[in-house]
């Protein structure tokens, strides 16, 4: 069971796993026990959705499986990275704020969405936090893998797999060409027999090649990294560059980053302060990026190439993110899994930048990943 | 073998069907007798691209396998119909013009695409012609299709299943939120054991509702239904609204048409006479229709929900059109697969129309098809 568990749900995890097992619980309206008080200073300035449920915890606390201790901890760093990293990136747009919508998931847990549109300095950013468990049917886990085929070919056809699964994402689209999209996605999950793993990643996509940028980037994560273990740095970069690849342009979505998955071989407690680190590190190896390119000068022209690497990433997500794929062919709530897609996005048929642009260089880094660090 | 050829080239043949199985043929520049007659016409209006592979025909004449005279006589077709529409679009934008690029398939046959970008009505239109055969690996099979393990799982891993097919789709996307996007792909298929089918379709995606628009585009293709068959325009109609449904978002793509596949229970030139007064007949559906509304005024709103369904637009072709995503994920010629995808798209979060205005009229009828004629 360790197997195939651990190949399903680390592939539904890549990215926006944590949004897919949701339905949209719009019809209940729990509210209890009112916010967090971490939470009430952001209070003011997020719109309520009609359809809030908003919970202090979405953990059944009556319910003692698993390793509950471990699931409310990082459930509790999640909520409060959500709420730290969207108070950072209001204050960094200076006037746009983040809508919330939470829901329940009727089979067991729920999640959270805090979205920012039509910001000044970010066209779109969005946080998810999900925690989710119950069981997954055989025809889940076949559309969620590559695998999964010779992963259930032995279950019986109404077989279930116990999971639990918690994590934030997040996707920020900033509106200058010279400011980069960011991604992360940290998650634990647990599975039948006593499976656990940790997972995650932060990774950044500009438009166009900044060597500063990058050296600022990526080292703050192999500063993290570092400290954790010596090989971190190296194996989850590469893991990165092999991962976030749109295969049929032979060509990564962006700069990369960290990545890893199936982390369950050190004690649990130093893999978790690994995760949140890392978690807590965003707004430390993005913000200073945005808040030193967001009032750059540029053309149209560069808007345009900013425009088709979007088109690029919607490429990617829709066509490889696993998470993506199986939450919109199981019925997840879409507008959680989909916040991730940019504001607009442009293709220009057969669009090849000028030998020696900044554009054909940037295409070069896609296809050659290089070492920033 | 019937059975499964018949299942796996119909899926594939969906949409982008015929740009698939091309590698990009760049390399070689092979030019035959020169432009047949009916395309000297058009010459001096098309740019050539340096990668050009103009031959008067992709078919092989000294091989005369299968039904050599309907593979040669529905190629011509295509080429002839390639040309018309495009010259016919050419006269409605007023401005631009299409760009064509030729290429071979190593592996049998070749292709060549037609698109017109940044044009004055049009912000894209794209018309591809291919013709290809050869062999298909179980591989390709299997990411082909749902059905693709159950299909392969009798074959040997190394088995090929040999295949013919030529087609011409295409897809056109005005700029004025008023003038609908429209897609069409007609195709002849062969394969082993003598086993032949025609398919094809013609629909069209609106951003408004426009009922005299729908009557004339639906009552266009019952009429030639109705002359070749009495249950062809119902069961053709209906096979377009199952067939253009984004499944994640429960609503058609668009407003259909007509959609057939895997037709071969009658004489194959009724079959042929039928599929080409389809495909000559587009211009008599689509082009009235854009030449009333081209100038019409709307507001920066209507753009951004014409944006915004063009989004869906690209859900439906990266999620589950199976020609494009077959064709990604097999290595076909990249530029003419995604030349379906709008200039722009956009995305808003949770974007609700409200209620009673013409955007909510739009998606009931995407949740609920309506019979226009």
């Amino acid at each position: 069971m360790k197997l195939f568990s651990v190949t399903f749900l680390a592939l539904l995890s890549a990215s926006n796993a944590f949004t897919l097992p949701f339905s949209n619980g719009a019809a209940t309206s729990i509210h209890r026990g009112g916010m967090q008080s971490s939470n009430s200073a952001l209070a003011s300035t997020i719109e309520k959705a009609d359809t809030d449920v908003d919970l202090e915890s979405f953990l059944n606390e009556g319910d003692l499986e698993g390793n509950f201790p471990m699931r409310a901890k990082f459930e509790k760093t999640l909520r409060e990275a959500q709420i730290s990293i969207t108070k950072a990136i209001e204050e960094i747009d200076g006037e746009a704020t983040f809508q919330e919508d939470s829901w329940q998931r009727p089979t067991g847990g729920g999640g959270k969405s805090r979205v920012l549109s039509e910001g000044k300095v970010f066209e779109k950013a969005g946080v998810n936090l999900s925690v989710v468990y119950g069981t997954m049917s055989r025809e889940a886990l076949r559309a969620a893998t590559e695998k999964g085929d010779e992963i259930v070919k032995d279950m019986a056809p109404d077989e279930k797999v116990p999971f639990f699964a918690c994590g934030l994402s997040s996707v920020m689209h900033p509106r200058n060409p010279f400011c980069p999209t960011m991604h992360f996605n940290y998650r634990y999950f647990e599975t039948d027999g006593g499976a656990w793993w940790f997972g995650g990643g932060t990774d950044i996509t500009p438009s166009y090649v900044n060597e500063d940028d990058m050296k600022h980037f990526h080292g703050t994560y192999k500063e993290i990294c570092d400290k954790h273990d010596p090989n971190y740095y190296k194996e989850f970069k590469a893991w990165a560059d092999r991962y976030f690849v749109i295969q049929h342009r032979n060509e990564t979505r962006g700069f990369g980053g960290i990545f890893f998955d199936d982390q369950n071989e050190k004690d649990p407690e130093d893999i978790f302060a690994f995760s949140e680190e890392c978690l807590n590190s965003v707004v430390k190896a993005y913000g200073p990026i945005i808040e030193k390119h967001k009032d750059d000068e540029f053309t149209q022209k560069q808007k345009e190439w900013q425009l088709m690497r979007r088109g690029r990433y919607v490429e990617f997500n829709l066509v490889y993110d696993r998470g993506t794929i199986f939450g919109l062919k199981t019925g997840g709530r879409i507008e959680s899994i989909l916040m991730s897609l940019p504001e607009t996005a442009r293709w220009e048929y057969d669009h090849v930048p000028e030998p020696g642009s900044p554009e054909a260089e940037f295409i070069d880094v896609c296809k050659n990943p290089r070492d920033w660090v």
